[in-house]
């Protein structure tokens, strides 16, 4: 047994296409911290594809994007002291596709904080499947103030 | 009745979770030539939420990507004088998501290609909801030739 995601401590009833615990047709990316990293691994299936045995790009952004937004959320917890995650929202992200990558194997992703300031995180990742970085991601992640949409949606 | 999409009428059995017309778990965007635009229309459903009322925005990425990807195909058919499209697939792509998107409204998409060469182009496309630009997205597609996994899979 793993110990629970982060999606799992802080957001259980989520249904977040791409890391949502409570969405059964969602990916349900689950993201770990591991030191200074934060980390995942995740099953590609067969309705992913973007042509038989690769998977598609949008997906691949999905998960980076969902994965970043969890390592800003998790360091701007910390930093600030506070016991739980703030609200972030995505607000923009540029994922380089640099091979395919392999629907029948699982995944890596690794997410580091480049940039940060009170209430906001700049966050690269990149993905690993079979030993190769398939595709990286670089990705601004801010926290919402009371008033906006996504506040306390968790 | 609408005139069949890109799609439809190049890629029929396509499974993309993106695009691909016979992947029923997918998004099944539809893409359609309007003078030097490409367009698409697309509701979204509750599955695709990021948070209760607002979609995922790397939903939102894999639909400016997917129709990204046709556009710049569409582009480097009619430049190269092809009968059909060539394979392309995603170098990289950049989205920038302005405000949430609302999940009970259909959305539209505009693709516009601002450069190309022989086998290559690159994008702009917005998406917009209710009135007002949501996300924008400039990404970078490449023909790719005998040998790559993707060459000839659609």
């Amino acid at each position: 047994m793993s110990p629970p995601s982060l999606q799992e401590r802080f957001a259980p009833h989520s249904r977040c296409f791409g890391c949502g615990p409570a969405n059964a047709q969602g990916l349900r990316l689950a993201s770990h911290v591991q030191g200074d990293l934060v980390t995942a691994s995740w099953q590609p299936d067969d309705r992913h594809q973007a042509f038989p045995g690769m998977l598609n790009g949008g997906i691949i952004g999905t998960l980076l994007d969902c994965h970043g937004n969890w390592s800003a959320a998790w360091h701007l917890m910390q930093a600030g002291g506070l016991d739980r995650p703030p609200c972030t929202v995505t607000a923009e992200y540029a994922v380089k596709l640099l091979r395919p990558t392999p629907l029948d194997q699982p995944l890596e992703l690794t997410a580091r904080i480049v940039a940060a300031s009170t209430d906001r995180a700049t966050v690269e990742a990149e993905l690993v499947s079979a030993g190769k970085v398939r595709a990286t991601c670089r990705g601004l992640f801010v926290a919402v103030r009371p008033g906006h949409p996504a506040y306390h949606q968790w």
